[in-house]
């Protein structure tokens, strides 16, 4: 009987795509699902794309592997990870492989990467972006675990990954849960990259009284720019359809509240306990959850606008928005790098950013010109604090600078919300600012907390005896 | 021997100065703490201020207390607080009382309630603020608990409470770990409230050029206003306060690095998990984490600003700021008050927000004039589902809102970070949205992975084939 390169449990499209995937570029698959009828679903479907070993019982699957042993879990995040975990680890031996290619939490990783390296088996959480489509056809691959579990689970990993410029959008991540975090965060910064369009598309519509006809071309020319991505490319697509039923634009008939999975959710809260400022993210995440209170969008509808006005010129205001958007784009991910950065000094995870960035450039929803600039930023400087001061990219934002803070000052003269334009403004100024009022603000805790202050023109911790005589003591 | 009416331990600061309100109101006092010179000191020291009963152990503070007995735990949050239930908790009877009065994690405050309401005591989680001064002269107190608790405590914890118009700052906020919550959220709405006032200062200083010794005297005048609040009264203060080292403003000499303790983070995480947008809370903690960055700001101080300007006239612009920051205010607040709403409704607490306005208005650091018109609004519509709703909000929102585009608009053009305002203003906007562009970002969800969308016209659940013929299937 031939032996499987890898098995796959759980076979809901993931999972199945991704075996499929497999089996095409010839790797002998064993594959299982707890319920038998969809393991035999996919043999008779797709069985002639390559080798599908069907397994009906985790032993059966565990059989049919050869050493060390690959099992790929497709499986729902949280209980059912860790249910089947349990009933597959005791049938391992010392050096098999666990791959859990799920959107689990990297702390829920790192729990059962811990665990696992007990009994010997390599436990390897990875994130794997691009959907059906791109579990099929090439995704990109995020995997973390040990170095020596990528050195046998890498090549076929690599193989069946999204490629570009003849480049695998896979490479080790790092240890324990380093592939689950760097899937977070690039999950967070496709939250904040799709409400930045959606304010971009706002604005012309409703600042500069474009159609979704009309933006739809808009966009399809900048995909034909620097902003050429994914992402961008869709946004065409939906703006551009027609609504078959009631010959409406599409967009106009789709109901205006976002839903959210919980990774850019993860994301913010992983990004609070760092320290990392993600305002981007975090105004993308809160966006979605206040597009779906109705009730109080319903009591909030009432409340006074602006005087209606209108930008000058559409066509030129078009091209503000893109600036604006372009350097917004870069604060975002700026944000994230930096997460991902103060992540990997946490945990101790040596992430090489610049591979994250290469590895996005294909396979996953934020695919994009983009981050190859990116890519060429930590090529230039491995260890630059903030993807701003990157040469190319301070450059880009000077030059967008007057158009962004032309944008974000019409959007608020207008009423149209940009809370993702503006807060990456923010972010940009505060960031390059000599002074900030924190001078101010840690200056009250001392006041009224006596939690101390630092000066700038010496060493030490300092109060001042606020509610007597005002003079200073060192603390 | 006289029996106590109530017992602290942990004596640092907080609990010394809360067990002298107690004594000084007339209530015996049997105090405890684990390094036993600390209770002889307060006793040395304070002794004459009211009956206070020394214990040398925990046994013997337990049987100082007429029963049923009620202890106040004043230690650290955390391990140090469960290690002291640990201690105490076997030493007590049914239908005692357990009171935390650290800043303690709702979410172990919930546990902690469980876990000794099984032994039948009262474990009674309190939010306390006001820092010492508070301690001593009267605090706001959100109790959390049972109510059958809360009848015991109540007249005690009432009793020490600030007051405002004769009613004091503490009532009964809610079971189990209502109090640490609503607590908790305060404090995000300090941080909300400190960084709009910093905001507001870097605008006066930076944008229309005045001196700190005059933005003191704005600050003192705005406090005669309706901003009138400890938090403008100590900003007037401490801007008008000169460095006596250097004869600089003191505001100068303080490094602008702004620390935080931790319940500011938490109030976003949990918002997060609630899905309630707090973004003015958030980008407060993102503001403060920030300004700790040295070496991204070091290395984003070479970024291109925009070209100097001013705003004309320096006295018409402080008027636009005022009113910039009160409407930002207001927003801070909804966003906070919505927050305890949803708690609320998570947990099942039951808790009145008018009533947690009318606890605020005394003894703690954002008490302001301004609460009362928050108690106000919840008395004319107990479920509204916004403040902003509130006919008074609402007009002072629509009052406020050409001078607060303005000033958002005008710190874009100057460079001068104010991602407060500008969150608060998208906010605004956003809830009053006719359409969101939520619509869009639904479309994407469903273009890339399937995630569906909702009709604005009829009912149900849809998918648009998107990679093949773009017909709408029901799911």
């Amino acid at each position: 009987m031939q032996e499987a390169s890898i098995g796959v449990t759980g076979l809901a499209v993931m999972g199945r795509n991704l075996a499929r995937n497999l089996a095409r570029h010839g790797h002998p698959v064993a594959v299982h699902n707890r319920t038998a009828a969809r393991t035999e679903e996919l043999v008779a479907e797709f069985g002639h794309e390559g080798t599908f070993i069907p397994a009906k019982t985790p032993r059966e699957l565990v059989a049919a592997l050869r050493r060390p042993r690959r099992l790929i879990v497709m499986v729902k995040a949280g209980a059912p990870t860790d249910a089947v975990i349990a009933e597959f680890a005791p049938l391992l031996e010392p050096g098999d492989m666990i791959v859990d290619g799920g959107n689990a939490h990297f702390s829920d990783t790192r729990r059962r990467e811990r665990w696992l390296r007990e009994h010997g088996i390599h436990f390897v959480g990875t994130g794997i972006s691009g959907g059906e489509e791109g579990a099929l056809h090439g995704p990109s691959i995020m995997p973390g675990g040990s170095a020596e579990s990528y050195r046998e689970l890498g090549p076929l990993l690599e193989d069946i990954a999204a490629k570009v410029d003849g480049v695998p959008c896979c490479t080790h991540v790092g240890p324990d849960g380093a592939g689950h975090f760097v899937k977070m965060v690039h999950n967070g910064i496709e939250y904040a990259d799709m409400q930045l369009i959606g304010e971009a598309y706002d604005l012309l519509r409703h600042g500069a009284g474009l159609a979704p006809s009309e933006i739809a071309e808009v966009f399809a020319a900048w995909n034909r720019g620097r902003l050429e991505s994914y992402l961008i490319e869709i946004t065409a697509q939906v703006l551009a359809h027609t609504d078959p039923a009631t010959g409406r634009p599409f967009v106009d008939v789709v109901l205006d509240r976002a839903e959210q999975k919980g990774t850019g959710r993860w994301t913010v809260q992983t990004a609070l306990e760092l320290g990392v400022p993600v305002s981007g993210i975090a105004e993308a995440v809160f966006a979605r959850a206040l597009s779906g209170h109705a009730a109080l969008r319903r009591a909030a509808r009432a409340l006074p606008g602006p005087r209606p006005s209108r930008p000058a010129d559409a066509g030129s205001f078009a091209d503000e928005v893109e600036k604006a958007l372009y350097a917004s784009k870069i604060v975002a991910y700026a944000q994230g790098f930096h997460q991902i950065q103060a992540g990997s000094a946490e945990y101790g995870w040596n992430i090489d950013p610049g591979a994250m960035a290469t590895i996005w450039r294909g396979g996953c929803i934020i695919r994009a010109r983009f981050l190859d600039r990116i890519r060429a930023a930590y090529a230039a400087d491995p260890a630059t604090p903030t993807l701003l001061a990157d040469e190319y990219f301070a450059q880009a934002l000077g030059d967008a600078q007057d158009a962004w803070r032309k944008v974000v000052a019409t959007a608020a003269h207008l009423g149209i919300p940009a809370p993702g334009f503006a807060t990456a403004l923010s972010y940009y100024d505060a960031l390059r600012a000599e002074r900030l009022p924190a001078a101010l603000t840690q200056a009250q805790r001392d006041f009224f907390g006596a939690h101390t202050y630092r000066r700038v023109d010496r060493e030490g911790s300092y109060h001042t005896r606020w509610a007597g005589d005002r003079a200073e003591i060192a603390v």
